[in-house]
């Protein structure tokens, strides 16, 4: 039995693939598991069904026989621990790998998303645009310092893994921005992830269903 | 051979136990792994040696052997993969401690350091307030929302394991805030993990260091 993912039933990045069902997507099209896709309400996602797989009333969940799980980073994590694919050979690899996840998620996300979070929560406020300049400015030491670790090397660390795939899937809720600016390696980082098959497999995906959902 | 942590000289929290080293003594502490701490003063973080260890030049990094991990969640899950006690015996039990620990550093703990970082980024700028007061709300919702889940429960989901390690650990940083007024159920939560003899082995390690450490 294929597991089922929870997506947006209409999503409010218009089909540009930035909701978080997307790196799970791209994952099960890495290591070729068919999957199925229960698409939630915003509505139907604060409701108690929804909240008993996910306490913060979010998606994606990810349900598969008598596993439930929620939060995008675990979900990949146990793709990539039951499927082969997405983690290097060795053992050491595998717990470096595991370390670009936590990385994309812990290190590199959260001041992308504050800035995403100021954006509308705190639009029309005077004091938005300094604010947004320090947050820029945290993104960006960590971008520099990401930038010089990746080097001229096409991947974080070896082959492509569950590692690049998390980091691919946060840097890229800076397109659209300038902040990739003078980062000419990441964004070449970025491109390489998005050119690979399963990406455009899950992109396309995810962009059919916002195309056929209703006027929302 | 024991591995070797990296922690702050002198840490910034004067000893309260609240820097990234604190959930990787503990997880060490828990399974009973003895090992070897490198305290590393802020000009040493941001040099090449260090840098190699972890490319955003902070602390904790792990060194086992040849493996050389950073992000304290990655550290700990790597302990938690390696010796008993960390994880639920049952494979899904352990899918969903991970889960867990992505949410402590991906959901409840990034508002949290927006609210740190803000208070001391923007000291004495006119919105302060105004922003804390967006960000509290932000944090309250996500904890309202995890207590809801705890419940009446001891941990999140049966034994102790290594996502209660995580979620009391971030949770730790709204101690000596009133932002946990009002959630008894998660006040009684962070005091049954720091009643864990691990956790006060763990803490008091740290204090010791800081305690011996010079005038800084």
């Amino acid at each position: 039995m294929a597991p089922t993912i929870t997506v947006f039933e209409r999503s409010p990045d218009r089909g540009r693939g930035l909701a978080r069902d997307m790196p799970v997507r791209w994952a099960l099209e890495e290591v070729g598991q068919p999957y199925d896709v229960r698409p939630v309400s915003f509505g139907a996602m604060k409701q108690p069904a929804h909240l008993g797989l996910h306490p913060f009333g979010q998606i994606p969940t990810f349900e598969h026989g008598d596993l439930a799980l929620f939060e995008s980073g675990s979900i990949v994590l146990h793709i990539a621990d039951h499927h082969p694919g997405l983690w290097p050979a060795d053992p050491n690899g595998r717990a470096r790998a595991v370390t670009w996840m936590f990385a994309a998620l812990s290190t590199i996300e959260p001041p992308i998303v504050e800035r995403e979070t100021a954006t509308y929560a705190e639009r029309g406020r005077p004091w938005l645009p300094e604010h947004l300049g320090l947050v820029e400015q945290r993104i960006g030491d960590r971008l520099t310092a990401l930038s010089e670790r990746l080097g001229d090397g096409d991947w974080l660390d070896g082959d492509f893994s569950a590692g690049d795939l998390m980091m691919v899937s946060v840097l890229r809720r800076l397109e659209g921005s300038t902040l990739l600016d003078g980062y000419p390696r990441l964004s070449a980082y970025i491109a390489r992830g998005k050119a690979r098959p399963a990406f455009g497999r899950a992109f396309a995906a995810q962009l059919a269903l916002f195309t056929a959902a209703p006027e929302g």
